[in-house]
């Protein structure tokens, strides 16, 4: 009855565990949803009332005008004639899964990668090639190894605070990665939402902004700096893909709210979304602390982890490799929620022992609990792990 | 480079009548524009704060509520756990192209029906197979022998003032058209969203509403009826589909944006809504009225037509063949837009010298005008056509 890829619909694995995550008794590290407490209060009072028409497949020009802006400030030079607003950049995700693959149609990710990209991109039929990632980026070697045998249709990264890895691509990797992208002319979707939660002072010019010829695509969303509930989101993309991606946003839903727009106009660029961003940053830096100390305290002896620079996450590996899905239902009926790190990795059993640990929702009190809670239920399981091989 | 289906992309006419269209000299008879002077003024000063959070996929829990009561009032029985809130029904398209749709799959359609349908489901690869529309709506027939010899994954119908024929089915041919579809068991798309634009007092049951054993999606909006800037529609779907189209607007955009569906739970199932309906209704009467004359003073020895009795278009067929699309350029050379009729059949030289005008956007003065000069176009098109002939 259904076509042939709903067979490949996964059930999201993200989606069911936020469902029991909001139980108020649950102490949730599942999302990566921001700090209810640091969400902005929107002025509505200046809205204009002809936003209530049909409006343009591109976006609003004013709006489209301030994502240029923005992004030539990053360094990637381009003109709002190349900016899309999205509804979200999960929709960046399903515009070029849409542009670029069919069934068998090999990409490129990192492995791990996010969950959600994974998902679209295999929905399409996209074979997921995983590249490995090392403490300053993606494994170039491996990459080119990838783009020289396998010709994927695009690569896909998330070079500045990875999700879930928390890694950041030092400049060389930028260049190196740009480099190979040119060589092998593959295009690449860099997907960039968490560049500006940044607790360290640390350079990420975009990758995109380093090709000479490749074509590309790079994504920006306002949900981690100011809100998700816009859903407002863009991407940026080479001239050769522009006009395709349009196409494509207009065949899915016309146009992005308006409304929800042009109060992400409002934002973008001025004095007040940078106070905004700082002050997330100041916020969530102590609670990236906190939980660093928490599994200092906790962990120590069971996982090893880096502190991330930036993002919303904490990515721990444990001294067995045991699979954390397995963890995950005597968790949550101890009501703590984290993320399994399998699902992430392009071939989960590559991935066993990884855990994902959102650091920005809950508070410090709930940190310490969570953590101690899950610590518990980890001792038990390497325990049981390690059980056998000292009976021998 | 791109994917396989990319190759059926296709430009959209529409959008670029549209863009045409959108010069202040040009009388505009081509999009499906409310009429800005009739647009509603939107109140945000209650907006809670809590809506810049992530929110649910399905949507809003008060407007999902509001969009049941709405439906069921419409005579279709469902609860609120059968409502998903999508970004502008359009949005319906994508998801259920996705559903269903492989390269090759085959759908069943009105012939002529709404292009931007047409657009989507071939984008994913569908054989779009025409059924007539007679005056009381489809052709049962047809219907039934299409349902028997080609086993169509989904039946699309616009039941109601059909985009673009204007056609409204009568109560018979709503209820033979749900016992084919169920006898056959071929899943319903039903798009809905003219019938409150309605002039005439009708009845209009969905068919949904009478299918017994059949899988079924029914989709409307509130871009025609409050403000298509807020891309906020839903859909209803049967128990065995709707969990599949919820993971499907997961992978697309999360949810959509939670401000534009406060504001349409504001409005939704109001008597302030009931009010701003009828007030539209009673501007768009005096516009069809309007039009109607204009046509018969000037298209009365040129075409034939019926009195729509909803939605936003006239259906003009003229006493000759000519294929309008030629037309188009020329009656943008004098600074009026309409949209020709042949692409909104799945074979278009079926539809040879079909053209939909619409009455909502334009003010009296302007639509005598145009009217006037596409007459004379017409005129002149006529003539030439109908010469070879009388030199014989």
């Amino acid at each position: 009855m259904f076509s042939e890829r709903v067979n490949r619909l996964s059930g999201s694995l993200i989606r069911e565990i936020l469902a029991v995550a909001q139980r108020p008794e649950v102490i949730s590290f599942a999302g990566g949803l921001p700090a209810a407490e640091k969400l902005p209060e929107f002025d509505w009072s200046q809205m204009p009332s002809d936003l209530a028409q049909y409006g343009m497949s591109e976006g609003e020009p004013a709006l489209r005008a301030k994502v240029a802006q923005h992004v030539n400030a990053l360094g990637l030079p381009c003109s709002a004639e190349q900016v899309l607003i999205v509804t979200g950049s999960q929709q960046t995700l399903d515009l070029t899964a849409k542009l670029f693959v069919d069934p068998g149609t090999p990409v490129a990710v990192e492995g791990p990668t996010f969950l959600a990209a994974l998902q679209v991109f295999r929905f399409f039929g996209a074979e997921c090639l995983g590249v490995p990632l090392t403490a300053n980026g993606i494994d170039t070697e491996a990459l080119e190894h990838t783009l020289k045998t396998r010709k994927p249709a695009f690569v896909y990264l998330i070079p500045t605070f990875q999700n879930p890895s928390g890694a950041r691509y030092d400049a060389d990797t930028r260049t190196q990665v740009a480099a190979l992208l040119d060589r092998y002319h593959v295009p690449l979707l860099e997907d960039d939402p968490y560049r500006e939660l940044c607790f360290d002072d640390v350079e990420s010019t975009p990758i995109a902004s380093h090709l000479k010829h490749a074509p590309w695509i790079y994504t920006g969303t306002l949900s981690k700096t100011l809100a998700p509930g816009l859903r407002t989101a863009f991407l940026v993309a080479s001239p050769e893909l522009f006009p395709y991606l349009v196409k494509l946003k207009q065949a899915v839903d016309l146009h992005t709210c308006r409304y929800a727009q042009w109060q992400a106009a409002q934002w973008l660029g001025t004095e007040q979304l940078a106070e905004h961003v700082a002050g997330l940053g100041g916020f969530y830096r102590e609670r990236r602390d906190f939980m660093q100390d928490a599994l200092q305290r906790h962990f120590g002896d069971l996982a090893t982890w880096s502190k991330p620079e930036g993002g919303l996450f904490f990515w721990i590996k444990l001294k067995l490799d045991i699979d954390t899905r397995q963890l995950l239902p005597k968790a949550l009926e101890q009501n703590v929620a984290f993320m399994p790190g399998e699902p992430f990795f392009p071939v989960p059993e590559q991935g066993l022992g990884y855990m994902r640990l959102n650091f920005s929702h809950s508070p410090q009190d709930k940190i310490e609990e969570g953590i101690a809670r899950l610590a518990g239920l980890v001792k038990v399981a390497l325990m049981k792990q390690a059980a056998p091989a000292e009976a021998v």
